[in-house]
């Protein structure tokens, strides 16, 4: 099934203990989509302005990930971040953040990417994110009575400043993917695990934690899904994971298409955003993972497979019996 | 193989949101050896004072512990700890600290204990540790050529204070266990994948980072093996979880006998370990761990075994061909 992720795209100033780089294309929608791109058909709905040449466009359309949701405001400038990591690279500070035609958008469906199969709400305000998912839900030109998959990601920002329009949202989707403090914000409960539960409730059928370095988990109608990160020496650039592990999660969701939610397509999807996030991280902005092969995802994944797999215990041999 | 653990053993009071408890056994040696029993025949080499009575000693015992080496100072107190735990469990904060005994401890390997095929160096001064380390390699009675599986543990406290005494043991030892903030501090390495090359660099086979409830990490000869936490909804006491994991992971070693650190082994040794903590949670002090059957552990660990197992990725059916 083909995808369709709103968001932002942006442009990067990052400056990290191995380099900075400056003005690079980036932005919540960007990540996603490259990670997804390898997996599925993709579609774009953002906003840009002036300074997004032909050059960024390639980025993106040379891995086949259509752009003609993606607004071009004339005369205006695309959203900016600017942000730095020190030593751990666990915490980003920002610097500057201009919103620019970031700050009026108003996300709209075309009739191809309402027929799509899936659906991504990337971390924009709630608000737009609940008027995208009803025009999706209103169908394509052919009247789809059974919408497909929905996804949502969000920030501390929203769970902060616009909780009840968060949660609303939230209602309406089938996945949801935060990080860890993010859930634990959201629902002003410590544990994990009975915070998915309560998430769950609310509507979506499974839940995404986010952690970081240390993996992801998946809580939902089957029980735990649990993965450590894929180990890496050199982290040169943490901005995007996030984004790209739910780009390889979702895309691998949607590209194994039918809506098939089997455990096992869920545990592959994670693997695939781990292996997706630990790509990311590895380059500056999109560099990395822009340039990647089927081979190199393929070989990544199969090592991040034997790193998790346990035999059977034999506890008959190994408990003592002499007790 | 027989295991001997040298470390604490105490008194601990502890106050979380869900209750609190007086005076309970605890200490390092006492969950690590309690999470062992279940695999393989564990000695404790310990200190203990006339408040440490049979009914504690029975705790010991039931579970096929050895106290030959639990070392009792007439007119002495146990060492006595009390901590209590704020709503996100994650952090003990220590309201009291009374060494008593503990603070002129001096361990003494038995000739039996010498003769062990495994030993774990608890979390203990640096400077004992290396003291029953070569009293160990001396081997036993018959003068044991090649000493057995030695592992360690250690602190924060140690690291601050004795740097350079825990380093020269931890050349000493095959296996190290710490939790990530303290391999990040005693390396000065924020990567966790480097800081743990290095480690072994120093001289032990592997270094098991333990993550609390982010699961466990190993570094080893044959690469990465990695685990999520085991989920729990309820978590009523983090006290010595990570001496349980150890205990579990030491155990499972120890256990399945022969030196045999196959990759394989490491694995369920892992998840052992993770097994072991996640009931030791579950309860205050030891409650949980020593009244566990064979048939509760083999579940659990088949449990987790399944939330953690990824098929094969049919890649060339999910990657898009048509780029």
């Amino acid at each position: 099934m083909s995808l369709v992720v709103v968001g932002s795209v942006a442009f990067d100033s990052v400056a990290t203990p191995f380099g900075e780089r400056e003005r690079m294309l980036g932005g919540s929608a960007t990540h996603f989509a490259l990670a997804a791109s390898f997996f599925t058909q993709v579609s774009v709905v953002g906003v840009v302005g002036d300074d997004f040449t032909d050059e960024h466009a390639t980025v993106l359309t040379r891995r086949g990930i259509r752009i003609d949701d993606l607004e071009h405001v004339e005369g205006g400038t695309t959203f900016f971040w600017r942000g730095r990591y020190d030593f751990d690279l666990n915490t980003a500070h920002t610097l500057d953040t201009q919103l620019n035609v970031f700050a009026d958008f108003q996300p709209r469906l075309s009739d191809a990417s309402k027929a799509a199969g899936t659906l991504f709400l990337g971390n924009i305000q709630p608000g737009l994110q609940a008027a995208v998912r009803s025009e999706y839900a209103n169908g394509g030109p052919d009247g789809r009575a059974d919408p497909g998959l929905v996804g949502l990601d969000s920030m501390n920002l929203w769970i902060d400043t616009q909780r009840d329009a968060l949660l609303d949202v939230v209602a309406t989707v089938d996945a949801l993917l935060l990080n860890d403090a993010e859930v634990r914000a959201l629902t002003r409960e410590p544990n994990t695990v009975r915070a998915a539960r309560r998430l769950r409730d609310l509507g979506p059928r499974f839940v995404v934690v986010k952690r970081g370095e240390y993996g992801a988990a998946l809580f939902g109608e089957d029980g735990f899904v649990g993965m450590p990160g894929y180990p890496l020496e050199t982290v040169v650039d943490p901005t995007g994971a996030g984004d790209s592990f739910a780009g390889g999660f979702f895309g691998y969701l949607a590209g194994h298409g039918g809506g098939d939610l089997a455990e096992g397509v869920l545990r592959r999807a994670m693997a695939v955003g781990s292996v997706m996030a630990s790509f990311n991280v590895e380059g500056f902005g999109t560099e990395r993972v822009q340039a990647l092969t089927e081979s190199d995802i393929r070989q990544r994944f199969d090592d991040f497979k034997s790193m998790m797999s346990v035999e059977s215990l034999h506890l008959a041999s190994a408990l003592r019996t002499d007790l």
